[in-house]
């Protein structure tokens, strides 16, 4: 790659000052009130695409936030990558503890700070600036398609209808994405495997009325302690999921491929030192990779209820709230599962309260090969800039979209991540090294160069 | 008791309108911002003693919110009848579910709506005008003094160093409450047991960040999910309390006791129908009455952490956090049980979390025979007015200052109450029947009569 290295380090700071750009876009999928940014965020990924050298660049609408598509088609007889990233950002909340305003990106101790910052706008961004290069200096060896979308951290529910809406446009031999992380500062890793997600809202009503916690406390069911009583029973003692049928679909992992899992470098230790606890906690009989790379889990994301104000109110409330999340493995099916959880929900629930069970997103999980021309093709980019052989992990995290590609447009994706683990990605104080940042725009030429070659 | 009937008709306009202004003070004791309107009630209670009639009233400072004391002495040869009340109301979220505004009272079908139309403006409201009637027509029959709080609604945490520091000026044969509700509309009841209250606030620290689900998931424990598994655990199978030596020092009330309590009139259809509830849910072998009358209860008041707003985040939260209080009967020492909670709590939590335990407010349960002059006179009371016997009923709720006026100023308390279950004290839309209200005025001087007479 001709002088590749020193086209990074000319124009980083412009990088970087066009991403803080990006970045000050509250672009908040979940949230109403930033509609506008959304659009907002959609108009500059158009524009600055065009800048870099992609054309046929629109922002397409959708039922939610627009997509952003552009190409840049060399030959139709050339491999085609089309490369997936997403512009929307989770929530900022609780706000007081970020050290730093979210959306107005600082550089600190070697890292972007800002939500954002990493997932995905960051990571995405390398991918704009790798492209620029390789078409400015006339080195692109094959064709590309971007596909950006702005509904991912709310379960991307018009992806597959645009998908399938725009499928000969979206053509391609493989989707190459940058939403995952490496297994540690400078040990790059391929994500092999993402959990699928299910994801819902439960209300548990007692008496039709706040009540008096004296007079009435002890003889009406309080659905908070109902509502505990019901997600405690959800897990048994040895943090197994008892919702009937839950481990039906769940393949298990053979021991040999187990053993291979064991060998990448984690440390017990310095995880519980980072998180500052003195003891993990999951299913027994699984380590700590295993329990969020190959096995379902089952999370509180949010409960509520009552008074959670300041002092000592007396009531025994009327609701109780909660929302729970369940991370699945690549062979369980994401509807089938929400299914389940309903079912069981309700069923455990006594006469004294009522229960609504809301579906709020889902995914499918996603498993990938380690023997396709894609990988091969990564693993050497990797050793190219990182001088070391790129580890293959399984995520505990969700990309649903990626099944989803694979289901409707028959294509398999490519996971390179450079995010690290201390990211804080939907966190306050999320972060992105800014090294990981120009390593991704170094690394990522290779990825189409090596990919063109074996695909000649 | 001379035109008394037509006393209250001809003045029952003038009644209302000055309890409004009194109830339009948002006096809520619990909130820092509402300090000024403590004040603000305070001095409006103390003016209004005196134009009833009332002597040496004076706003007592305290290190919280301020007592305001007035009298009148006849004779020091009398007997003397302490009134207390108190003038601070409970917040009034969620705002949302109120059908009038909390603090601009209406009359709708008869009643008063407005936040502490009941609890306890509009009943302490009562005696004021019950002794503006004995003092005008010159039919007081005793000495009177008035004690009315403003922090009863946060655990009255200084009137009990206030009643150790004016011992003499508050020295009575007997304290004269109205704080508690009847039986039924018509049906007079006498509170003969009020149950102790431990009121406590915990906190789960799991990770010291919030974390991604689906990275984390399933190997990091969830504060959430851990703080239902032990709050789940407090109560068992048959919803009895699991605290070490929580039943310790509970006294069993003999079987014939129970079978008296059982006549008093109770529907279970009416009382589920009423809450609109298919089932209640309390202790196994105890009768609903019985649930908050003479056993202990544990209640979740509050419960909050993760993403309680809209959307799906994929959050594993660092925090979770619980407010959780404990109804005692009169032998449980409520001091011990928040130590029993607090030793329990911690010693259940997982080596995954850390835990924090702080008391909020707690006080005693009280026991009044009705064997006592004050009980006689009040039945008595009742029957002149009602036309029938007042029903001795055990509260589940807490006055945690009666049993401290027993244990500092040697004094047992009458609790003559005339709110109803219905009036939705500690909820959205309180509310207290005019009628009620008109009631007591013309109940409480038949006891002040009653009461001399037997003291004679």
């Amino acid at each position: 790659m001709k002088d590749l290295k020193n086209y990074i380090e000319s124009n980083k700071d412009r990088f970087l000052e066009e991403l803080f750009e990006l970045i000050r876009i509250p672009s908040i999928s979940s949230k109403e009130e930033h509609k506008d940014d959304m659009y907002k965020a959609a108009e500059w990924i158009k524009n600055k695409l065009t800048d870099d050298g992609a054309e046929n660049a629109e922002v397409i609408s959708t039922e939610g936030h627009p997509v952003v598509y552009a190409d840049k088609i060399l030959d139709p007889s050339l491999p085609t990558v089309l490369v997936y990233g997403h512009y929307d950002v989770q929530p900022v909340e609780p706000l007081e503890l970020w050290k730093s305003k979210p959306f107005e990106p600082e550089i600190r101790d070697g890292k972007i700070w800002a939500r954002g910052a990493d997932d995905d706008k960051g990571q995405m961004y390398m991918h704009f600036k790798a492209f620029e290069y390789l078409n400015s200096t006339n080195q692109l060896p094959c064709n590309v398609k971007f596909m950006i979308e702005g509904e991912e951290e709310i379960g991307s529910p018009n992806l597959g209808k645009f998908c399938q809406a725009n499928e000969d446009k979206l053509k391609c031999d493989v989707i190459l994405v940058s939403d995952t992380a490496m297994i540690a500062k400078d040990v790059p890793s391929i994500t092999t495997g993402l959990r699928g997600l299910s994801y819902v809202e439960v209300k548990l009503t007692g008496p039709n009325r706040d009540l008096h916690s004296g007079l009435f406390g002890g003889a009406v069911a309080n659905p908070i302690n109902i509502l505990c009583e019901m997600i405690s029973s959800l897990t048994d003692e040895n943090n197994k999921i008892t919702i009937d049928g839950f481990y039906d679909d769940v393949i298990e992992i053979p021991q040999n491929e187990r053993a291979e899992m064991a060998k990448a470098p984690f440390s017990l230790e310095n995880y519980k030192k980072a998180l500052d606890i003195e003891d993990v906690h999951g299913e027994k009989g699984f380590s700590t990779i295993e329990r969020t790379g190959i096995r379902p889990s089952l999370d509180v994301n949010g409960i509520w209820g009552g008074h959670t104000d300041k002092g000592a109110k007396t009531v025994l409330p009327s609701e109780a709230y909660a929302k729970i999340s369940m991370r699945l493995v690549p062979n369980q099916d994401s509807q089938k599962i929400t299914e389940l959880f309903e079912k069981h929900f309700t069923a455990i629930a006594p006469k004294s309260v009522k229960v609504e069970v809301d579906f709020l997103h889902g995914g499918e999980g996603y498993s990938a090969p380690s023997d396709t021309s894609e990988f091969q093709a990564a693993s050497k980019a990797f050793e190219d800039t990182f001088g070391k052989k790129a580890i293959p992990v399984k995520s505990g995290g969700s990309i649903p979209i990626i099944s989803l590609f694979e289901k409707v447009l028959g294509v398999k994706s490519i996971l390179m991540g450079f995010g690290l683990e201390s990211d804080a990605i939907h966190s306050p104080n999320e972060n992105y090294p800014v090294d990981n940042f120009l390593k991704g725009i170094e690394t990522i030429p290779y990825f189409y160069k090596h990919y063109s070659e074996m695909k000649k």
